[in-house]
């Protein structure tokens, strides 16, 4: 196995400790980045934080990479409670520095030290629930055809399937999640626990709290046997290093979660390559809300103040941010649309995660401010990372029409689309681009019009919700948050939940393999205690 | 639901007949082409046959992709069993006329009766396949999330997951399986049953064959009650048809079999449509054979002709044709070389399916004449579609610095790569681009060796088989027809066994869905006796 190359200024191996170097960790190495300086910045405090990071080169990428592919014979060599046990190693080293972690992550953010303890648990519960879906096995897809000796014409040999992993995997973090779609987020978690290294690209925005996290992922590494180059963290620009990382031959899938133009630009430099590979990336949705008739009728004004609630938590930095709402116009539709403005109005200003966020979202505001009616702003900020929540309403034919108004803004702004009548709202759920989730708010005199709805919002959407707001998406197994382009750029797959381990394996068939060569998931006397098909059935046998 | 836009020179709905009119079918309704006029080729009388038939153009892209959109509603909600029904009528509807289509399909291909009596039984065996798939019913990939309203410090909602289909499909044939990857093929086959529209583009090189089974599907679509949309064939150029239809924003994904220029280029139209779709491509895979030591000594001669035998079969024109023997240099592989030659020798010269098909395997010949050395020819044939067989042999470091000794020459052509020892046979295996197939012959004393081998075989191919040949691809649960890039453009999938539905569906999931508006699949009390997941375990509760 390829070891990676020497890197010019790698220093000792660290461990343990959980003060900062500024350096990124490659194979369980420490090395300092020799491009662009970055350094976060606390959006709360208005003030950069030390220590300074750099940009990683070319070369390590290469070094990754090549540790990585080193990797990875070993790493999907070990057993499924192998790397279940290493899952759990993540995590336990997470939660002994979650003081640390929260602390910094908090700082880099500005997010509340609530809502990043929550994100401890989620990014913990995640890495364990993989654990579990290792142990549970389905994951293996374990089928097998017996063979029928006598059948005529030809004789049916011996058929088997598993899925094996695909190699290693390039990560790239998201800004809004500093630790739960981060450096060991839902991505790092399926991928490794499908047998995949990962070379992760951490944010510049939370390169503290990256560093943190990859040094507990490092140390599991250690601690549980595993090739270094099972994990390493770079720092880089995306259109540089971060397509450098995509279109190195060693790496063979990519995952990913940040803006459309960052996501299609990966996507395009995947489909590139001498060897195309898949690239899961999360990437654009606004989310529509339609308000249904009785439901306004009864609870307009309960549901404008809750929209509210969930547009301006965390300061509308969330993928799944209800960016649009989409109701016919009606008396509760007028009252809705009151308590929104007043709940907007007094929505007091909030940090977002950067400047260069906060600046997006003016200019988005901008746009929407250009092409549709303004009803209200939220609280002037004090400072350059200060989000003012925003509220517009227009109307369905001027809706349909405008590619402005159809746009993402990341944060806390939204627009709501007045119908005409209900077939006018079901052109609209006809007319939007994909989205990862679409929410209906419905009584039970809205049932027969929620049901026409439903058909045309599965096409559209990953996660249909009824009575909620789409913010919050739950870790478990029935979760996709997915959906058609620009959504994600692969429908057919989630980024949380356990079925994301599947974006990372494959499925390989054995032919009359002799029996000591056969792996254990689809060997003879079902050894795993698998679910398994065979003959076309579910057994256990 | 849109209706198809008029085409002009539409004809009267055709029915029941198994008269070639030489026209495409478009949503019931038999329409000429306007383009390029095609006929078929019997490759064995070297003449042309009738009727003549025409390529479509635009106006028919956009009828069959309206008419295909148009019936996805209805057909979606179809229940897996009147899917199941459905499938099952156009296995019947196929077997009633198999008479007629067995003569044509080999006039058009000039493929041996007996190859395409079972090409019959294959294509309605994989129908009747996806049926039981339906009825068995995992392929929805229910998932159940009970609520916890209890947890904190957030209760979890009810989530629900379940497959639905992608949208309107398109299906480009293949030359090489006029029945089984043509109309009513695996693509097709998989598509249907995953409640998808389809849009096949029929191959050329057997017109009359498609319109007789695009007539028995266009049937069943009416007998089954179905829109007419469901199904429609068009015939025309890959570069102009084949592009509009995959462009076409009504099209959500694309199945199609043959060459890699023709794959890729598909490949790279659908990833440049403002909504990107998938497109499975089958493509390009010369399927190494590993002949390992002790095998050899044995068995050499043995091998030798039978290797031959899988060569020249069907005059080499399968995907799964093995166009590369990888062994060590030793007296066991003078013989096996020996053997070979005098085989290949002897090989009577056979039609090929069309003169250019032909053609390209003539200078597929030529490239590997001029890098590798020629050690035996078939027998010279006496037409414009005759293959002769031909056998290379070179040294693997020759081998492994040659784009042009890797490539595929579809036909009866393949290249002995010479080792100089073990080490050498793996770095061949691990310098090979994807394949469909790898190969083992291995004795008993060739297991170790044999299992050094398998894990670097495991990363080149989808499937892997011990003492057979690669040729021979049984329809089954555990069957992978697939692997990495170039032997397809998503390895992630399988063309061929009950997994190729996967490839057209993807997961939506319902949170707080009203009980009264969940899909059949999800509702509570399982009234379609599925397995599902809840909560993580696998239950028919």
């Amino acid at each position: 196995m390829d070891m990676p190359p020497t890197v010019e200024d790698m220093t000792a191996t660290i461990s343990g400790t959980t003060s900062l170097t500024g350096q990124m960790l490659i194979a369980g190495t420490a090395v300092r980045g020799t491009g662009t300086e970055i350094r976060a910045f606390d959006p709360a405090a208005g003030q950069p934080l030390e220590p300074v990071y750099q940009h990683g080169d070319a070369g390590h990428v290469d070094a990754a990479c090549a540790a990585a592919a080193g990797a990875f014979g070993a790493y999907r060599a070990t057993s499924a409670e192998q790397r279940a046990q290493f899952l759990e190693t993540v995590a336990t080293n997470i939660e002994a520095i979650s003081e640390t972690l929260i602390a910094r992550a908090v700082a880099e953010s500005g997010l509340p030290q609530a809502r990043l303890t929550g994100e401890v648990g989620r990014t913990t519960g995640q890495l364990r629930l993989f654990a579990s879906v290792l142990r549970e096995g389905s994951w293996n897809g374990a089928r097998i055809d017996t063979p029928l000796p006598d059948r005529t014409p030809l004789p049916r040999p011996d058929l088997r399937q598993r899925f094996i992993p695909l190699g290693p995997v390039a990560v790239f973090s998201a800004s809004n999640f500093p630790l739960a779609f981060s450096v060991a987020g839902g991505d790092t978690a399926s991928a490794l626990a499908a047998g995949c290294p990962v070379v992760v690209k951490g944010h510049d925005a939370h390169p503290g709290t990256s560093e943190l996290v990859a040094r507990a992922i490092t140390d599991a590494v250690a601690a549980s046997g595993l090739p270094a180059g099972t994990f390493s963290l770079l720092f880089g620009s995306g259109p540089d290093l971060g397509i450098a990382l995509v279109t190195d031959s060693r790496i063979k899938a990519v995952g990913f979660t940040g803006s459309r133009s960052g996501g299609t630009a990966l996507v395009a430099a995947a489909a590139a390559r001498p060897e195309p590979i898949p690239v899961y990336a999360e990437m654009s949705s606004i989310n529509p809300v339609f308000v249904l008739g009785g439901a306004l009728a009864t609870r307009g004004e309960e549901l404008g103040r809750a929209f509210v609630g969930s547009l301006t938590m965390g300061s509308g930095q969330f993928c799944t941010n209800p960016g649009l709402v989409i109701a016919v116009d009606s008396p509760g539709l007028t009252t809705f649309v009151a308590a929104a403005t007043e709940a907007v109005g007094n929505a007091p200003a909030t940090p977002m995660l950067t400047p260069n966020i906060a600046g997006n979202y003016a200019s988005g505001v901008d746009s929407l401010a250009a092409a549709a009616d303004l009803v209200a702003r939220g609280q002037q900020g004090g400072n350059e990372t200060s989000c003012r929540a925003a509220l517009f309403t227009t109307d369905a034919a001027s809706f349909l029409k405008s590619e402005a108004l159809q746009a993402e803004v990341f944060g806390a702004s939204s627009l709501i689309v007045r119908c005409a009548d209900t077939a006018e709202m079901r052109a609209v759920a006809q007319g939007i681009e994909g989205q990862l989730t679409a929410t209906v708010h419905a009584d039970e005199s809205d049932l027969d019009e929620a049901g026409e709805l439903l058909p045309l919002l599965e096409l559209k959407a990953g996660r249909i919700l009824f009575g909620g707001w789409p913010t919050g998406v739950e870790v478990s197994h029935a979760m996709v948050h997915g959906g058609p382009f620009p959504a994600t750029s692969d429908s057919r797959t989630t980024s949380v939940g356990s079925r994301a381990i599947e974006r990372y394996l494959r499925p390989v068939c054995y032919q009359d393999v002799p029996k000591s060569l056969l792996p254990s998931a689809i060997a003879d006397g079902n050894p795993e205690h698998l679910w398994r098909r065979v003959d076309g059935q579910l057994t256990q046998d």
